[in-house]
């Protein structure tokens, strides 16, 4: 097993820059003039793509439509909600001038459209008839980020949010959940993440939510990922906003909310969940190229036969042959570097013997079979490598969850290594900070099967709670 | 033929008021509190879906690929073009100030990509294997417009644009070409506009490039829309961007450059060509909803038989019941105004007869037809429905074509009636500004098939080119 790509750092020594690695070698982005921006290259958008295809049938399925709002927000209308505007206020881009002339009021670019959709919802919902209404935007959006990587943090995020109305509170909780199931199972069965998935703490949520549920990744270094949230706003932005609708019975009433999204960042959760020190590892069901066909040599015979296996392949089963002048080393590493799930290696003496070479991306297992054998094998290998990827995060992320019963265990502990580590907690938000302050740790959600015991790690009050804390990125 | 939308004004009453009518009560867009802008709603939006994701087929085919440029341009880097920055410095939207923070240098939201695609070639084309490159982005870009109208003028405009760069000049020239027609068939055969294709004068074209090719469709009223370019600019930007590549003998050359875009203008498009007093008439071929099925009355087995009825169309043709508690009146008056192809009425006495009403929506026309034809009747329309449209619109145009043998003819001519004019002309841009100031009338674009007689109809000297002129949108 020949190491052939030396341009990545080994993820053991420096996982930061392994990471920036496997972004540039696997041709993901590409750095530009614009400070915190970055350009999403074909490779990277095809995976954006397929996510998008995936999540808008789910979306559609659900009864969502599509809809855009103006990209821009004016400043008197970001105003409208206070905990909104304080939360978000502080990172977003202003517009002061259109071409040569200043604004008379200034606007930000759109950090979420909470307020554009409740602007929006205000003028077209007059009656009970008229919910529930089941919004989706796929957009950019823009937050001023200090410090920025590729896909975890940036100043534009490619995102989708949900915004939807409901008579009753019941019903937008339900929609709450629904929603944030649509993305665990998104993420667990297409991009092989064990996302623990659950309830955010006061101090956490959403500025202006209710609820806020998030999904947690756990990444290869034991540092958590918010790869997504769903949130439950109550009636909160439509008080704010004045939204009211005549009911049954012809009263008027509040209506209740939510929002929910999920971002390219679900790209970063991939690499460093799965990417080895060979590249980035696709999971087959989000692989812009499941197989990738390699001829060896110049013999005309073995790549007729490649193209001849490549026809056999369902359409679902997407494939490129790699025929380029290249040297069969180089393609090897482009191919694996690239995470493609199934790489053919063909050859004339294989053709010879009627066989041919499966190599797995995510085990780099080689596996000889027969050229009439081949298609089927591929087709059976595929859902394998997939549940595989699956398995072998989950044992990993077990295997990182740890029970923290003192503080001083917490402190000692988290210093050695990174995790999710379960805690006793009070409930008050003075004790997170704390945790925070003295560890780095940020809860990550609230266990909601299992029962706290005991005092509170912190405080040593009655503990209400059991939590996740963990570093994030 | 009764009129049941009474709120739609009479278009050949007030054009411009039956168009604002027209997009309101068909619910493709609503006004917000961000002036210029607008929300597109989701019967809106589903033909832009539409739109996307045939072209989006149509790019990937001949050989495309999709990337994801920054939203904002520094101000630096917009200035390195020089033609280029004073066509769009007026009109974009600056960012000073992210968070509290005034930045060190402004930047726009982009009008259009060009110099970001350029920064972007500039790192990532190194030699003549990197070549050619055919990127597209599907994206909004702002243009700070005075006056906006939906669809037709607005402060943010969704798009695509490609830019792509090749190692000669011939091949940049027939990209430029190829993916004109391609926007040409699928504005023939999918739209049904029956779009004028030239290329643009000296004066009309875009800020940097050589040689801009445009599709002009022809509204009701006479007046023009540009709905699509597809822009050839030489080694123009990639010089000024110092873009080189090494060829296959080792020596640096400079590459030539395109870009090509349509937005959401071609929605306006459909409306002002297809449209009637009724409202929006949707081509079969882009309509969200091909079909709808309106049961009469309160007959379990009525609705039974329409279930059936649609259970039996094949996918490619969408469809939805309208079984709500609205009166049928309501329902037809609803399924007009949103431009549905086929509306299919069905009560019980239908039922009894054995038969069901099919009703064009783009002549109004009544078809009665036996319940076991239905499906095949109405697979049979469609495309009748489709190429009407077309041969009508086709028709239309033509005969808002003239001919302007004299400066006088056409100055009269032109108070009277709106079309496209065809002139003798120079050549020379003064004639054009003189026709533009005293007519109002503007270049459209070269007609190439044509050879220019005589003498320039404005100035006298001997003309070289016949050139359509008209008002536009």
């Amino acid at each position: 097993m020949s190491k052939l790509v030396t341009k990545i750092t080994d993820r053991d020594v420096d996982f930061g820059q392994w990471y920036t690695d496997v972004v540039r070698e696997a041709d993901l982005v590409s750095y530009t003039s614009m400070k915190g921006s970055m350009v999403i290259r074909p490779y990277g958008y095809a995976i954006w793509e397929n996510m998008q295809s995936i999540l808008d049938q789910e979306f559609k399925k659900t009864g969502h439509q599509n809809v855009q709002m103006p990209m821009f927000i004016p400043e008197s209308l970001l105003n409208v909600e206070k905990e909104h505007v304080e939360g978000f206020a502080p990172e977003v881009a202003w517009v002061t001038h259109g071409g040569k002339e200043e604004l008379e009021e200034r606007m930000c670019v759109r950090p979420t459209s909470e307020v554009l959709f409740c602007d929006h919802y205000k003028s077209i919902i007059k009656s009970y008839r008229d919910l529930p209404k089941l919004y989706n935007q796929w957009c950019t959006i823009v937050r001023w980020e200090k410090t920025t990587r590729p896909f975890l943090r940036s100043r534009e995020i490619l995102w989708q949010e949900g915004h939807t109305m409901h008579a009753t509170k019941e019903e937008a909780r339900e929609e709450t959940l629904k929603m944030l199931h649509v993305y665990e199972d998104f993420q667990r069965n297409v991009l092989a993440l064990p996302v623990i998935v659950g309830r955010k703490t006061e101090k956490e949520k959403f500025a202006g939510a209710e609820e806020t549920y998030t999904l947690e990744a756990m990444m290869y270094d034991g540092v958590a990922l918010q790869n997504g949230t769903s949130h439950f706003f109550g009636d909160h932005f439509a008080k704010a906003f004045k939204i009211q609708f005549l009911d049954e019975n012809n009263e008027l009433k509040t209506p209740y909310q939510t929002s929910w999204g999920v971002t390219t960042r679900m790209i970063g959760a991939i690499i460093m969940t799965h990417g080895d020190n060979h590249g980035l590892v696709l999971p087959p069901n989000i692989a812009p190229t499941k197989v990738v066909f390699i001829p060896i040599g110049t013999d005309e015979k073995v790549l007729n036969k490649v193209r001849e296996l490549q026809k056999e392949l369902p359409d679902s089963i997407t494939s490129i042959i790699d025929d380029s002048k290249k040297s069969p080393g180089f393609k090897f590493a482009d191919a694996e570097v690239k995470g493609i799930p199934i790489r053919v290696e063909l050859g004339s003496r294989d053709l010879e013997n009627d066989s041919v070479t499966l190599v797995r991306r995510d085990t780099l297992e080689k596996i000889t079979v027969s050229l009439e054998n081949a298609v089927s094998e591929i087709e059976k290998l595929l859902p394998v490598i997939q549940q595989d990827m699956y398995d072998r995060a989950l044992k990993r992320r077990d295997s990182m969850i740890y029970e923290a019963g003192t503080y001083e265990e917490l402190k000692e502990s988290s210093k050695e290594k990174n995790g999710f580590y379960k805690i006793n907690w009070c409930g008050d938000t003075s004790c997170e900070n704390q945790i925070k302050e003295e560890t780095g740790l940020k809860s990550r959600c609230i266990i909601e099967n299992e029962e706290a015991r005991g005092n509170c790690i912190v405080c040593g009050k009655k503990a209400t709670t059991r939590l996740y804390v963990g570093k994030q990125y």
